[in-house]
């Protein structure tokens, strides 16, 4: 008989990491053991017994336990959340320093495990983080992920359907560029099934118009903001959308997904990690596909490099 | 406490109708009360009573049973999947006469049932026998609508999938015209996430060539006419096409799917029904998207046309 | 067309109503409407949005919102996780003052709202608490609901399949009585598909043994209390279980849960409620069902009982 | 990366087979390669282009393809769903001695093949070819299993349920012996939740009766006849039947499912395949669960093994 094991590992227990693990009980089918790592091991357990208490009302099984460094060597994908949180008014970026070093005591001896799938990066600034793991790890490029703006796009593709009262799925739609302010949609790749939206916009016979798809795109890039505004952190959202990263990799899907890639070449750029529309299957980044972007569009995406150049420089990594 | 009723009528239990109602309780939690008219009536039950069989192994509880024509009343959706099967060597379209009579033996006493839902027609030659359904019912346009070529979109969309080793969930492409000899694929509207398949085509780079995208329509277009060849029907692949355009309507989903619809001046006709991308919903067809054609599908769309009104001119409804 | 409404109102955004909302989501399908009430409307709100941010990923579409009391007036289920949470080394009933003017501030506009579905209460000490939601809304028996044993049982289960290597689903077995120290599983009802555990536990050609049923047994009655220690709380197990119950009255399943209800002469006693198996569907308690309990598990009932009255009489509602 | 291969191999691909298939596919995430063998090679690649094209509409992924006996080498379950189908006026075991010898050119390549996994097989009278299968392969007796009364105990449930106005998964109860005329139900047996029916129909304040659950149970024993005399076969119970049984093994459930398992002294007898109680896993029959029967049912066990012997020895395998 063949065995079927998919073993995820998360790394933070964080609100972040645990609404990942809980979406992924919920969820059920996705992966059938999770490994729990903080440094608080007593954290770790009392969550681990907390998600085993629901799993008796979960669809499929799951073996759900505190773990160690150690238990990464045969898992499939190691997810971290561990950072410490956003506070209120400080910017993604600011929290950068004090959480390179958290990776370093978490990477290192992950790679020493003798781990060999793929990284999954979720802590912010995202970008600048999963460019942190790759080097830290010096794993291949196409294994090493951060979640970038697959949550934007989702919620983009959701407003969007309201919006023209089509379902989310037939709209196709990405934000790109940095997970953070200078993030942006091309609105020249903007389709409803394969129409382009501008036309549609342009049509006079509708009241659908370009202010309104402005306005869309200014909710997506600052509902961040208003979430923690109000209560402090965000994390149910993003847990979903690592659940739906990590199923993309496990079912090799080959989905494409808005991750935080690392360019080698496309839209003209190299080394910097940033989101765009990449093919997710059992590899990871099986392909980052390149746009085609008008001249505005190309003009934000450069902006937007430079801000996670301008951050990621200074660490000398 | 709000009741949540969901019932579908099944006319004509044969292999197709048979299929999508056995589908249905595989699928589960699609619709929950599933009747089944037959000529037949001895048949209907027996088959009711293997479908209740099942059941016992279904993830959620339907009501199923051979019911009669005052059972449309209250039902929201009418499936139609009656008529004299194809014969090897038959054209779509030699089936027609034989099958009109059927239609008003069925439609007739379903309107009169006080039916004020959803007609959904699955016999070929299907864009002709939902246009006589349009006809015979004096239902609005909305309301009827055929499988068309969804299942061919689909089958394009698989292959295409497996073509460029990418999600068939991010290829968007579709079928249209007369589900028949005619129907067509636009090339200009290909696309693999928002990129455009005829660039990925014209890249020299890679191995995809427009040879191969050419065999794939020819394999889409034929593949009914070879599993008739072996098998004698085609079932299992309607089955499930059926099921998905009654979840799209159930759900409200407001899906683009292409259903044999009626135009009303979308590109460039009216009263023919054939298969576009239309968004479907609750009250059937919200809208057909009008795609941009190039000269050259212009042409294979007015063939097709003209091929449907040929064939429905001359029965005079 | 029927309309498909179902409407679930949860009152306290805290971490358990939290976890059973993202629970609802993931999971998909159950309500497709919710509603968040909290004290704290900045904070229901700031929930809504980080739950509409996962919706994008979400399998079926929900319509959710922080709102009102007016909102409870077409609900069908009115879920109560509000309240001051169990602090470390309080005992659950010392909980109880506290929370019954919480409880007197909902539910009288709840009632005035006009609702007229189903009272499901998640808040510690679950039994009185459920019992005081009763008293405040004079709401039939029927339809007042609280969480009871039912976590405790399905964790009981899970742990026997477990000890046994059989499916929990073929495990028949019950927590009953007080959720809380007070508990039991009454040994005579533990089933292994229909054959009595007691008569596995004395076959000595294996090697189950009663000491280990009391472990287990030991193990759910102190679980709470293990979590509490290591994260200060207890919320994803619980609310795996609210949707468990959520989806029993939905789907009007007629499914057997240990919920708290109340007792009219079963058992021998009256108005006490507690955590008995009771048939579970669209009007709630449909029945309670009356297991055939030995004599020393008559005497632990009794306690289980006792308890319950003595912390609800000084209340004097 | 762990690989995540389930394989299933469909010999036999008439209407049982292949409403089998037709389930898996539909139901989806059971398993995901599907080969479809037949002596008829054309029909067998008909049937798998029929499923491939509904494929396109599955929620997962499966590889479906005509193969050959080679193709079970690393296989993980082989169900035998070929033979001669059962004539109007037949009786089950009319139809063994033509089975014997198709199942002679079956298992032999199968065996050869290399294939070390398990057999299911669904071709009547199931519990004579479930032996004669186990008879021709020599492989262990768990890993040879027939679907015996499987469907007969989920119809009981789902009728029970009915009857008592309460889930099926709350009603526990078997159809045990022979799947034939002399199956039947330990009456001792059958609890609702964990309380006998017998305590339920004894007590006269409800209606409840036994003439009502003989009634139930003959409806049960002579339902195929009715479907037979109606449509000429029954398939599709039977088909989600495997499928559950299927899901089972693959999912290492140890769920208790009453399929045709050989007898190795449980219940008094040896060799003997026939529908019990058994708990099944990955590696086929866990363990067969031996009920208390009371005398009456021990004398119907007994005549249906007589039944089941005097019909397998004159075959001499």
């Amino acid at each position: 008989m063949t065995t079927d094991r998919r073993k995820v590992v998360l790394i933070g227990t964080g609100m972040v990491g645990m609404s990942f693990a809980y979406s992924l009980v919920n969820q059920g089918g996705i992966c059938n053991e999770l490994v729990l790592i903080d440094v608080n091991t007593v954290r770790a357990n009392g969550e681990a017994m907390d998600l085993n208490h629901g799993l008796a009302f979960a669809k499929s099984n799951m073996k759900i336990y505190a773990g160690e460094y150690k238990d990464c060597k045969d898992a499939d994908i190691v997810v971290i959340a561990a950072g410490v949180a956003q506070k209120e008014g400080e910017t993604r970026l600011d929290l950068l320093k004090r959480n390179v070093e958290v990776f370093r005591s978490i990477v290192t001896p992950v790679v020493r495990s003798g781990f060999d799938g793929i990284f999954l990066v979720a802590t912010n600034p995202v970008d600048i983080m999963t460019r942190v793991t790759y080097e830290l790890s010096r794993f291949g490029a196409s294994r090493v992920i951060g979640t970038g703006t697959s949550l934007d796009t989702a919620r983009l593709r959701y407003l969007l359907g309201d919006y023209f009262t089509v379902d989310p799925k037939n709209i196709h739609a990405y934000v790109i560029g940095e997970h953070g302010d200078s993030e942006f949609v091309p609105l020249s790749q903007v389709m409803m099934a394969t129409k382009p939206v501008m036309k549609i916009l342009e049509d006079e016979r509708n009241s659908y118009c370009i202010d309104d798809m402005q306005s869309i795109e200014e909710q997506v890039r600052t509902a961040a903001y208003k979430i923690i505004e109000a209560k402090r952190a965000t994390y149910y959202g993003i847990g979903m959308a690592l659940t739906r990263i990590v199923k993309a990799i496990l079912g090799d899907e080959n989905s494409v997904l808005t991750v935080s890639a690392k360019l080698c070449g496309e839209y003209g750029y190299r080394d910097v990690f940033i989101g765009v529309p990449s093919i997710i299957g059992r590899n990871g980044v099986k392909e980052i596909i390149e746009l085609d972007l008008n001249e505005e569009e190309k003009e934000k995406f450069k902006s937007s490099v430079n801000v996670l150049n301008e951050h990621f420089d200074p660490l000398e990594l």
